[in-house]
C-alpha cells in the first residue's frame, strides 16, 4: 500500500469539507497538537508525555516519493518499506545490476548507494495560523479575489518562515479549512540505500495479496541519512524491540496518511462515485494493459516497467475498493445519517443556521459545476516525466519575475529549493518508457476527449499520436540535468528561443493549463474553499474539538491494539487474541515464517508466491515460528506505508506496509470491527536480516550491539 | 460439515418441488443411473465406463449416523471423517477412556472396537418404480386418499423387495416426485473402530474455521466392517493414491448429500426464509448456550457434552449461511429469473399449461397453510433419546397389528430390521444429559408455544418443567436395552400396563403426534405431493432429462477440478492453479503441514488452534510441505462428509470433510466461481498415519504393502 499517485488529482478535485463524525473506537489520524490523551487514559490507562510525543514526532519521517519512515539508529539509519524505497532502487538499477530483483546490502558505509532524487522531511515546528489565513480574505466579497488574498497570505507566511528558520515551510489546512497551520520541516536530500530485500520477498503474494491479510512479506528497506557528506548523528531515533508487537498490546503509528474523504459531503461523495472513480479505474486499467504488453517484449523491458506496473496495480486496487465502498448501501446510509445529524445540530441554533446552514447546498452546487469538468481533468495528461519538467521550466521563467504572492503556488519562494532539487535529479529517464507512457496517455485522451480538446490539440500540434510522441521524445534533450539547468538559468529568453520539442510543446500547453487552473479556481475552488471553512467551523460548534481532520500527507498519530479482537473459545478462561472476523472465520493476529513456506508450497512455488533463493537456503536455520506480519486496529491509509509501529515505551515493534481489504473503505469511513493496519513484525525483520540476508553488522547496529 | 440434524425437519416441512434449472459448470449431484457422460467427454475428454461407475458405487458407503464413507482395503477398512465417526467414539468413551480427546488406534484386529449402533449401507440395486407409485394414486380424487394409496404402494414395493433379496429396500423420490426409485442396500451393522486422531487434530480451527478454507485438519477415521464376526473380504474398495490430488486435476466425489432446496419454488423459499430459518437458528442458539453452561460445570460434564456442542454449532453455521443466502438479493433474483423461465416454457405450450400451469399457485397456497404451523413443528420436541424410544415402542405395539400398507411409514415391514437394531443399542444414555436436553427443549417450547400447547401439555402433565423432567428421567428404565426388548416383545398389553413414566408420557403423546401428522399430511402433504410431481414432470418437458435431482441422502456422483481456477500471474506463460477468489485475494488450491504450524503459532497454540502432543512431537520428522487439505469444484453438501475423492483411475486422492463458507448458499444455488468442496489430501493422511500416529501397520494395509 502506498500513497496513491492519484492523491494529487483527488486533492485538486475535492477541496476538503468537514462532515463532522465524532471519533469512535480506535478511529482517528490525530495531529500531534491534538492527541486524544483523555481517551487514551480512559481506555488504556496510558498517558504519553509531551517528551514521548516530541521524541516520536522527531523520529518520524515523511518520504516525498510518497510514504513514511522512521529513524532507527543514532547514526541516521532510516527504516521504511521496500515499496516506498522501490522508486529509488529502480533509478539505481540497470540491466546489469537489478537491485529490485536481487535486493541490495551495503556491508560498509562506502557501499551505501545514493538516492538520485529523494527528499525526506522531519516535522520540527507547528504553528496555528488560522487567523492570518482566514483574516486575509475577510471583507473581500468577490470569491475569486478572496481566494487570491488567502493564497497571497499563505505565500507570505511560508516565505517569512523559510527566511527566518531555513526550514521547508508549508501552510496546510485541516478540518476543510477550519484550521490552517504552518508546518516547518527539516529537509534531507542525501539519503543512501543500505539494505533492501529481493522484490519477491518484499512483495510475496504480489498484486493478489496486496491489501489483504494474512500476509508473509519482508516489505522493508533501510536508508542512511547524510548531511554534508556524513551520516547524521541524533538522539531522535526509535529503539528496536527484539520481542516486537504482542497480541492485544496498545501500539501507536506515527506517519503520513495521504488523503481521506471522510469529511466530504454526500454531494462530494456522489461525484467521487459517479465520475471520478470509474474514470480513474479505466485510466489505470488501460495503463496496466499497455505496460504489461511492453513487459512481454523481453526481460529488460519487464525490468524497466515492473515498478510502474506495481504502482498502477496498487492504485487500481485502491480505486476498486473505493468503488465497492461507495456502492455499499450500508456505508452510504451511514454517511447520510452522519450528515443529517450534523445539519440538525446546526439547524437547532438559529445563529449557527444563519451563518453556516447554507454550506451544504453551496457545496452541492459547486459539485454540479465540477461534475462535467472531471473527465477532462483525468484524461488531460501526457504521463511524460520530461514534459512535466519542460512545463515546469516554462512556467518557472514566467513566474519567477512576479512578486511572490502573485505566483502559481508551486513557484512561491518557500518552494523553490525543493523544485530545484527535483529539476537537478540525475535519475535517468528511459526514452522507451517515455514513449510508452505518452502513447498510452495520449491515445486515451484522444479517445475520451477528442483531438479538438485544447490540451490534446496543444500536445499533438496537428500530428497523430505516434508521430507526435516520436517527435517529442526523440528530439528532446530534457533528460539531461545540465540542459535543464541551462534553461532555468537562461530565464525567459532561453525558454522563448528554445527549439527543443518538449519546450516548444510546453509553451503551447502553458496557456491551456493556466486557463484550466483559473477556471477551476474561479468556478469551483473559490466556492468550495469558503464553504469548506464554514463547515469546518460549524463542525467545531456542533461536535467540539475532540476530532481529527482528514488526512493530508501530514504527520499523524494513531493508536490501536495488535490483533484487535478477543474471542471466547469456550474452553479456556482467558479470551483468545485474534485479528478480526474474516472469510467466515477469525484472522490470526499475526503470521509466522511457517506461513510463508506454506503459501509457497501451496502455490507450487510460482510467482507471486515464489520463495527467493536466499529464503529457500535459510529455511532450516530460521526459527519458523517467528512472527512475520501482524494486524492492528490503527487507523491508517495510503501514505502511512513505512510508518513505525511503537509500543508504550516508544520502541519500534513493527513497520506498517499495508491495510487489509476491508481498510479500503477507510477512505470514507472507519469500521473498527474489520479495518486493520498490516505491519512487518520487528522480530521477523531481525530474523530475516540475520538469517536470510546475513546482514549481522546492520542488525547489530540497529540493536545497538556495536 | 455434516449432514444437518435438521434435514429431517426440512424434509417434513418442505416436500420437494422441482424448479428446473439447467445444469451449469461443475454443478450437479448426479444419480448413478444418469451420469452426464456427454458433458464429461466434452469438457474433460473422459468417459467413465459402466464398470468404473459400478466399482465406485459399490465402494461407496452411507453411514446412517449421517455421512458417507468408502472401502479402502480388501479386508473391510472403511474411511470416513472423524466428525462422522464421532458419535460412535463418544458412545465408547468414558471418563477414564476419552477416545474423542485422545484418539484411538487398534494395532491388532483384537483391539478393534465395536460401534454400538452404527448401520452402514451399500447401494447394490436401483429400479425405476415411478409408474407403480404414481399409478397407485390415479383416479383417486380425494387428495388425502391418493396420498395413502401412494404410501401403500411404496410399502408393497419395499416389502416385496426385502422379502425377495434380503436387502434394505427404500423407495425414494427424485425431481420432487417426477421419479420414484427402489434403492436396495446391503446393510452392515458390525462396524469396528480402527483409528481416530485426537479431536483437536481432526477439528483444528474448531467452530470458527468450520465451513471455511484454508484449513489444516486431519478429519479422518477408519473403521473395519465385519460380517458374522469376521472382517469382510471384497474387491469393491478404492486403491489409495500416495501422490494424491494435483491442482487442476479432474476428480469425482461419490457420496450421500443430505438435502438441498434448489428445486423449491419461490413460495417455498420464502417460508424457509421467513419462518423456518429464524426459528431453527433461535432453537440451535439456545441449545448451544445451555450445553455450554453445562460444560462449565466440570471436565466430565464437558466431555459428555462437547460432541453435542460440536453438532449444534455445525448446524447453526449451516443455518446462518442459509439465512445469509436467502437475504442475498442476487440469489433471490437468480431464483426468480429461473422460476419465470420455467413458467414461461410451460405457458408457451397450451397443453402443458393446462396440465401443469397451476402447480406453482397450488404450492404457494399450501405454503400459506404451512406457514402458521411451522413454529409448533420446530419447538414441539423433548430432545430426549429415551422419550423417542418410548414413543417408538408405544406406536410399534399399535402399528404392528395393522396390515403393512396401513401403518405409519417407519413401521412398514421393510423397515423393522433397522428399527429393532436401533432399539437394541447398548450405547449408554446419560441421565444428566437427558435432563439437560429435555429441560432446554421444554423451557423453549413453553416460552414459544405456551403450556396449553397440546404437545407441551401432554409431556408436562400439569407439572412445571423441572418437576416433569426429574419425574420422567429419574423414574424410567428406558435406558436399559433389555427393558426395551421386554416391552417390544410384550406387545400392546405390556405397553398399556407399563407404569414407566416415559411410557406413560408416550401414551399421552401418541395421539397428539398422530393428529399432527395427519393434519400435516391432509392439509400440506396431500397438496404438495401431487403438485410436486406435476412440476417434476413439467421440468422434464421444459428442460429434458439432462438434470440432477435435489439431494435426498442417496448416493450421488459429482465431478470437478482440484482448485478450480486459473490465474495469469503476468510473469509465467502457464497459468497459476489457485483455489478461488476470496478475502480480496486468491485462495491456494491446497494447504500444507507448514500452515498447520503457522496457525498454531499465530494463535498462541490455544484452542481451537492448538497442536496435540503428537503433532508437536512429530514436527521435525514430518515433510512439512506435504499437502494436508485441498479444495475442488465438486458440488457437495452436508451428508457428503466422509465421501471419497477419486481420480480418473478410480484411486482415492482425498476425503471430503467440509465446504467453504460460500458453499453454504449451495443449499439453494450453486456458484461455480466460489463454491468449493474441502477435502483431506491422501498424501497428508498417509503422512499423519505414519509420522504422527506411527500407525505403520494400518498404513501398510491401506497401501497394499502387507
Amino acid at each position: 500500500m502506498r500513497k496513491s499517485l492519484w492523491s494529487v488529482v483527488v486533492f485538486v478535485l475535492a477541496v476538503l469539507v468537514a462532515l463532522g463524525a465524532a471519533a469512535r473506537a480506535e478511529e482517528g489520524m490525530w495531529t500531534f497538537d491534538n492527541v486524544p490523551l483523555k481517551e487514551l487514559m480512559k481506555k488504556y490507562h496510558f498517558k504519553p508525555t509531551q517528551e514521548w510525543l516530541d521524541h516520536l514526532r522527531l523520529s518520524s519521517v515523511r518520504i516525498n516519493d510518497g510514504g513514511s519512515a522512521s529513524f532507527i539508529s543514532p547514526d541516521g539509519l532510516l527504516l521504511t518499506n521496500h515499496h516506498v524505497a522501490r522508486g529509488q532502487l529502480q533509478k539505481n538499477s540497470t540491466a546489469e545490476h537489478d537491485y529490485i530483483k536481487n535486493g541490495f546490502y551495503a556491508a560498509t558505509e562506502a557501499d551505501e548507494m545514493k538516492s538520485p532524487d529523494l527528499e525526506i522531511n522531519v516535522l520540527v515546528g507547528m504553528e496555528n495560523v488560522t487567523d492570518r489565513v482566514q483574516g486575509a480574505a475577510k471583507g473581500i466579497n468577490n470569491a475569486s479575489d478572496a481566494l487570491k488574498a488567502r493564497d497571497a497570505e499563505i505565500a507570505k507566511i511560508t516565505r517569512e518562515s523559510k527566511d527566518k528558520t531555513g526550514y521547508r515551510s508549508d501552510v496546510v489546512s485541516f478540518y476543510s479549512g477550519g484550521e490552517y497551520w504552518l508546518y516547518q520541516y527539516k529537509v534531507y536530500t542525501d539519503v543512501r540505500i543500505v539494505f533492501a530485500p529481493e522484490e519477491e520477498a518484499a512483495f510475496f503474494g504480489g498484486d493478489p495479496d496486496n491489501f489483504t491479510f494474512p500476509r508473509f512479506d519482508t516489505d522493508m528497506a533501510i536508508f542512511r541519512v547524510y548531511e554534508n557528506g556524513k551520516p547524521i548523528h541524533s538522539t531522535n531515533y526509535l529503539k528496536w524491540s527484539p520481542k516486537g508487537a504482542a497480541p492485544g498490546e496498545l501500539v501507536f503509528v506515527s506517519g503520513h496518511p495521504g488523503a481521506t474523504e471522510r469529511e466530504d459531503t454526500l454531494a462530494q461523495l456522489m461525484v467521487q462515485r459517479d465520475v471520478i472513480t470509474p474514470n480513474v479505474i479505466e485510466y489505470l486499467s488501460r495503463r496496466i494493459d499497455a505496460a504489461q504488453q511492453f513487459a512481454q517484449q523481453g526481460p529488460e523491458q519487464a525490468r524497466l516497467v515492473n515498478t510502474l506496473i506495481f504502482g498502477l496495480q496498487n492504485s487500481l486496487k485502491v480505486y476498486l475498493g473505493r468503488r465497492d465502498a461507495l456502492a455499499d448501501k450500508a456505508i452510504i446510509e451511514k454517511k447520510t445519517a452522519e450528515e443529517n445529524d450534523f445539519k440538525a445540530r446546526i439547524a437547532a441554533n438559529p445563529e449557527w443556521q444563519k451563518e453556516y446552514g447554507d454550506a451544504w447546498d453551496t457545496i452541492a452546487k459547486a459539485e454540479e459545476t465540477l461534475r462535467p469538468m472531471v473527465k477532462a481533468r483525468i484524461f488531460e495528461r501526457t504521463d511524460s516525466r520530461l514534459m512535466g519538467l519542460a512545463l515546469t521550466l516554462v512556467q518557472y521563467a514566467a513566474e519567477i519575475k512576479k512578486p511572490d504572492a502573485e505566483r502559481l503556488p508551486q513557484f512561491h519562494d518557500a518552494n523553490l529549493e525543493g523544485l530545484k532539487f527535483q529539476l537537478a535529479s540525475p535519475a535517468p529517464v528511459s526514452p522507451a518508457l517515455e514513449k510508452l507512457y505518452m502513447t498510452t496517455a495520449l491515445n486515451l485522451a484522444v479517445e475520451k476527449l477528442g483531438k479538438s480538446d485544447e490540451y490534446v490539440a496543444a500536445v499533438l500540434d496537428g500530428d497523430d499520436v505516434p508521430a507526435a510522441v516520436n517527435k517529442l521524445v526523440d528530439g528532446t534533450k530534457m533528460g539531461d540535468p545540465a540542459f535543464r539547468k541551462s534553461l532555468m538559468d537562461g530565464g525567459e529568453a532561453a525558454i522563448a528561443s528554445s527549439t527543443d520539442p518538449m519546450i516548444v510543446a510546453a509553451r503551447r500547453l502553458d496557456p491551456v493549463v493556466r486557463e484550466t487552473t483559473k477556471k477551476m479556481n474561479d468556478t469551483v475552488g473559490a466556492v468550495l474553499t469558503p464553504a469548506g471553512e464554514k463547515l469546518g467551523k460549524a463542525r467545531f460548534l456542533a461536535y467540539g474539538h475532540d476530532a481529527y481532520p482528514d488526512a493530508t500527507f501530514t504527520l499523524r498519530l494513531s493508536y490501536g491494539t495488535v490483533g484487535g479482537m478477543e474471542y471466547f473459545n469456550g474452553r479456556d478462561k482467558e479470551p483468545l487474541q485474534v485479528g478480526y472476523p474474516y472469510n467466515g472465520t477469525i484472522a490470526p493476529p499475526f503470521t509466522t515464517f511457517y506461513g510463508l513456506y506454506d503459501h509457497a508450497a501451496s502455490f507450487g512455488n510460482r510467482f507471486p508466491f515464489k520463495l527467493t533463493e536466499k529464503q529457500q537456503a535459510a529455511r532450516t536455520s530460521l526459527d519458523l515460528s517467528t512472527p512475520l506480519n501482524f494486524v492492528s486496529t490503527n487507523d491508517i491509509i495510503g501514505g502511512n506505508s513505512g510508518s513505525p509501529v511503537v509500543n508504550q515505551n516508544g520502541e519500534l515493534v513493527g513497520l506498517i506496509f499495508d491495510g487489509n481489504i476491508e481498510s479500503l473503505a477507510g477512505d470514507f469511513v472507519y469500521d473498527g470491527t474489520k479495518n486493520r493496519a498490516v505491519a512487518v513484525h520487528s522480530a521477523g525483520m531481525m530474523e530475516a536480516l540475520r538469517k536470510i540476508y546475513h546482514a549481522d553488522k546492520l542488525a547489530d547496529e540497529i540493536e545497538g550491539k556495536q
